[in-house]
């Protein structure tokens, strides 16, 4: 196809998009000025685990003599980059909010100061953190040292990106909080609503199907195993049928909870009191009190010699017992 | 090791290697032409997004002046590396199938073909996603606006790509649809067959670990949470034992289905009716009426008091209850 | 904010961060030396991957001419650095076990043959994996070609790395298996440690969710879908409370055995016999003889109509059935 030919019949396409962008204003962000960027974002967050756990993220030299040139430089670059994404997150957020042009002088002066208190919480955040890590390792015999458990556990990125993300949801800042909270879901597979509230010493074992909904409240000591969710039992809607957002729909956990793996607990008024322990694949939707466990009944299962061709994939073997249909409490 | 003894050590160990490549057909794609670049397969998916949400991938300071230019250049791009990739991908297919050396021409001439119907369709695809964005919102009381749908809902990712992977499908193109979903699975821990279809207004919240059988069929305001499974009930295999690939495994969700977290839905007879909704973790292997819910009764959970030691993490504080070992229907 | 001034309101910052490092141990690597670099190691795995599947990944032009340079330069580049991250891993391990200061050469010396040893594995390793590729086809009937499955399931992504993190492992490699399993993790939501020994033939369908511990065995033709948990079923721990580290915890898969998705499987006692199928969803703690089949009895499930306002979504369409609230055994 010639060069002119192939230009020509895009321009008909070229025109269906663009009637597409002026016909509907959803899904497209053209002619607004203030939108922070994905990228920025996470160059900070990926400076913050630098300065969080030293030498294993980022330099691996770091000695007495250069560490604090290395530190002073990292907090350098967090701050101008942080302090920029800021600003465009709050000029975000007053222009697709109550006003249509933004005080841009009126979102830089916030934007400072949400970022100086932002930094001044780093090193509370750090000390939170490695009680996290210490939690990793109290919690799992697989973990052969810290080392492994900061180089390797999705579950403690998850934790320590959420405690970010909830810091600044806190000091309000649209967006950022849920970008870095999805960038740790695709790393992780651990989706944990910045809106969240999460005490010390939490661990999060294999992390994959995790989901912590956005009003959440996590005790100390608490543990989870893969696939758990903490979500909303139902769907609050108003007189017109349109979603409540902003109501408590997620549980509280108290101290010293564990839940195993892929257990589901659900609802805003449901507690899981101090020291009760939920196990796998539980699903709950009332209040535990305090010092319990929960476990299943041991389902009914149905044990019977399968019915396959020799040679199949899960072919029996002639001497294979055969209990016909005996159920099996297993 | 000197150098030369280093080469030497090596030179058994590349021998063991070509001779593997040369005893076994399998796993090797050696002296064969055409195979298409995953690379250049995501980075098209890219410039999709690009056009499909514009200002949100990709540049971030579009304006009425600029976006034909932005449009027109993508586009442009997108055709080039889109045809040469669809041409790769039927090339391929006809090497590896009825042909030895396949037509060149051929290829090339169905190639731009392909390409220019697939690219017609594009202002179809994003009328509908914009009603997967706008299914999301009604769909999620977390979500703050629709910016935050785009820019962090992995849902949407991978309805997004599914929507391109599938109609790749359908226009007979071999080998790219599971490259892009396995590229969106990978992002998003969502894994929708390319051959799945899946009507308007789809919403899949949180998304990790939900997988979609390659002959699904999915209505209008279908809505699904993490976990769930719309998976094949047994495998049908012919006389000599061989798998039989194409027939309809996996099921039927009419228009306005809601399918809670962890539930699994297997079998290509089954459909769930109009309306009707899946409680979580509920495990269906036959048919649901329209307009019912369906729920696990409650299961029957033991309640027991731990037996731990003092100060062991979910030890019970001495004003714990004692409940034996009681029933608690939960 | 003049440049001087910033630097200033840094300062305390920076003096926090480097008081939080001096003050406690935990979560930091300065003055240490060794530690091995996350991205040469996963760079190596990447080039496995190449001499494994020669042509899917990396080069994609070789023919009889070319592959035994390209094979050649791979196998010279992966000894290189693998030596070199070898070297380092088992420096690290001395450093922060026995002796303060690591005897460097003995290191070296030791990182020679032990890279040497696991090179020497490759073709073997390879010749399992050829199985495992047909293993995947043989067991999926969405599966169109072998190719598709290297290019694009990520089961046999998981499996193929952790093949290698097992090697290395079982050749008492520190740190680097996990790095490796994590990084596989990460990319295809399938976490198996590097620990866990795997029998020929091994698939994983659709691999998000899956759990596969430290102290597992699985034999030959074992198949397992997503969301299955081959876990531990309780914490060993010693007399002054703390995790006893190092026992068998994790089950035991006799060969030919399928397990469906979600389903959990507990305990270092827990085999499952020869040639069984475990269903969906179930849990099971206690042993399974060969040659069974073991499902869940249908669950008691509750088929009401729901009560739904109209226009909402979910709603009922006037002609919907009123069954009341009868069970129903789906």
């Amino acid at each position: 196809m010639s060069e002119a030919k192939a230009q020509g019949d895009l321009a008909g396409l070229v025109d269906a998009f663009l009637k597409s962008y002026r016909d509907d204003p959803r899904a497209q962000f053209i002619n607004k000025r203030y939108i922070p960027s994905r990228d920025e974002i996470i160059a900070v967050m990926r400076l913050l685990l630098e300065l969080f756990y030293p030498g294993y993220y980022g330099r691996q030299d770091l000695t007495d003599e250069n560490v604090a040139y290395h530190v002073g430089a990292t907090l350098h670059t967090v701050r101008e980059k942080l302090e920029r994404q800021i600003e465009l997150c709050l000029c975000y957020g007053s222009e697709s909010g109550e006003r249509a042009t933004p005080d841009l002088p009126r979102c830089r002066h916030r934007g400072r100061r949400v970022t100086d208190e932002f930094l001044a919480r780093l090193p509370t955040i750090r000390a939170r953190l490695l009680l996290d890590v210490q939690a990793a390792y109290d919690g799992d015999p697989a973990a052969a040292n810290l080392d492994e458990i900061i180089l390797a556990y999705p579950g403690l990125l998850a934790v320590t990106v959420h405690r970010v993300a909830h810091e600044l949801d806190v000091l309000g800042v649209p967006l950022m909080p849920r970008i870095l909270s999805e960038w740790a879901h695709a790393q992780t597979g651990c989706d944990i609503h910045p809106g969240a509230t999460v005490g010390d010493s939490f661990f999060i074992d294999h992390a994959t199907g995790v989901v912590i909904g956005a009003t959440t409240h996590i005790g100390a000591h608490v543990k989870l195993y893969q696939g758990v969710t903490l979500g909303a039992l139902s769907m609050p809607r108003d007189a017109e049928g349109n979603l409540i957002r902003g109501t408590k729909r997620h549980p509280t956990l108290e101290d010293r909870v564990t839940i195993y793996a892929n257990a589901t607990v659900l609802g805003g008024e449901t507690v899981v009191g101090r020291g009760s322990l939920l196990g796998g694949s539980v699903f709950i939707t009332r209040s535990v009190p305090e010092g319990h466990r929960v476990a299943l009944d041991p389902p009914r299962l149905r044990m019977v010699t399968p019915k396959v061709r020799a040679g199949e994939v899960g072919s029996v073997p002639p001497s294979a017992p055969e209990p016909g249909d005996v159920d099996f409490d297993i």
